[in-house]
């Protein structure tokens, strides 16, 4: 079965790790997000991209989700030492791929070539794609005025009050045209548990990509679980958008989009309100801890897309 | 007495730091060379300055007499993991520097600005100035053509044959205004045991250096001894010029602009052909190889020239 993921950056790694350890390998394509890419110290910054090939690669660190193992820290205490920028937390490992990728960048390369060439040289099977090789980067409106996402997001550890999104320049996106060829061939899309508002809409908001998967099968899987986002704040948002955060305020997110989705035990009662919208629900846990748990989790996902296409409403 | 010392890399540092520890702080002036900077990876490098500055700042590595003690190599591991460049050996603690520097001169500050403020808090309280804020590459001549600086002295070790030096641009640089002061200042100038070819005749080549110490005491340090370099290619540039290396072939360099010349015992017997040349040779132990050797030299040097001064002949 061939599979399609669209993630973000810590949750949809998680899924797509389960995902990537069940499935062939040459049956899994992921699309990232790089709506929150950034330049920063000069160099181009890819967090969503680079936690999902961190993880696939085994060199994630496992506590934070995002950055590398067995870190150091060398680099940003000199450039602290120095009274230079520190709130981004650079490590020394994850530094050198950003200069490399930036030379790279600079020398013409497409951010998509250059991240196959990393995932061949990391050990990566997976085809893993940026969704696009041009720059969109995430606005945040909020109550301090418009934010570049990484200001919002980590320099303001998400403290502004948000009233919407913007993803610049991204009417005249191009997807990469090797999302695109996949997108045909996939015969499941999976939305990863990643933030809908600027992980998930980034992605959905390139030309041409919401319309190819929308005669698909298309399975999400809920970043909210009680009412509370896992990690980030996609819960904070729904509320500073006047909508009550759930599991269900995501299922309406994307709406018609969706042939499913997964939710938490914890959300069970929003079962019957789904099969109202004319989206398939399955109750399951989905707090991923361990590694387990991914494989768990990725499991559920592919065999309830699987008796969703079968079903005799989803035959093509 | 106002000291400018004239200086390169790492021989340059052990003198600087010599005369760092005998004369008041507000007596050194420190001036480098920056022909040597170069731009790689994205981030702009100055060889020569990060040297001294980190040798007065006692962070510099006393093995290599470059880069930074205690350093690690995460960042270039992951270069190099990556298929990036690893010729040029970028330490972690080092990076972090050169990402700073490189940010606030993108923001448009100039490179002497910054480093004062960066010699501010390393608690380095001599005055080190590069010699420009601008940008005078140099180039070396070789039998495999025309290559940038650290092109020939660090990716191919020096293995090219040389048959000369350009200094791009130099006739259109300015140096910063704070060497043209403190030259005026000045009561002795000391040109440190660098390379004559690549580290001080870049300072020389500065419009307005050369002839604002004309006039000046000048002494030097040989960076030749026994006909041979103390460290790097100087004394095989001299042969691949066509000329027979040695210290009095540093002399003979210089020229007129020097009152006196500093060598080694090794060399004793050039001093005849020193005075012939109108130099007052002074013969003493040059090679530093503690701390302890670097404030010997620092001082038989300041007293040397204390002595020219009081010289019938050399009163103004």
């Amino acid at each position: 079965m061939k599979v399609v993921a669209l993630a973000g950056g810590v949750g949809g790694a998680k899924l797509v790790d389960g995902l990537a350890s069940i499935l062939p390998d040459d049956e899994l394509t992921v699309v990232v997000n790089t709506g929150d890419d950034f330049t920063h110290l000069g160099l181009y910054i890819c967090p969503d991209l680079d936690t999902i090939c961190y993880t696939l690669a085994g060199l994630a660190n496992p506590t934070t989700g995002w950055g590398r193992a067995d870190e150091t820290w060398n680099a940003l205490d000199s450039i602290g030492s120095l009274g230079g920028p520190t709130w981004f937390r650079l490590g020394d490992k994850d530094l050198g791929l950003h200069l490399e990728r930036t030379r790279r960048l600079q020398q013409g390369e497409k951010l998509s070539a250059i991240t196959s060439d990393f995932c061949h040289r990391w050990g990566i099977s997976q085809r893993i794609y940026p969704m696009s090789d041009d720059r969109v980067p995430t606005w945040v409106y909020t109550d301090v005025g418009e934010l570049p996402f990484q200001e919002y997001f980590v320099h303001r550890q998400c403290r502004p009050v948000v009233s919407g999104f913007r993803f610049a320049d991204i009417d005249q996106a191009h997807p990469v045209p090797e999302v695109v060829t996949e997108l045909e061939k996939a015969e499941l899309i999976i939305i990863c548990p990643s933030n809908p508002w600027v992980s998930v809409d980034p992605i959905l908001s390139i030309p041409g990509i919401k319309s190819s998967i929308e005669a698909k099968c298309v399975v999400a899987v809920s970043p909210i679980v009680g009412g509370k986002a896992l990690k980030g704040p996609a819960a904070k948002m729904y509320s500073e958008l006047g909508i009550n955060p759930s599991a269900f305020a995501v299922a309406q997110h994307y709406g018609q989009l969706l042939a499913g989705f997964v939710i938490d035990h914890l959300d069970v009662d929003f079962a019957g309100e789904l099969i109202k919208l004319g989206i398939h629900p399955y109750v399951t846990d989905t707090i991923m801890r361990t590694r387990r748990e991914r494989r768990q989790l990725a499991e559920t996902v592919l065999e309830f897309a699987l008796s969703l296409r079968n079903r005799p409403d989803q035959e093509e």
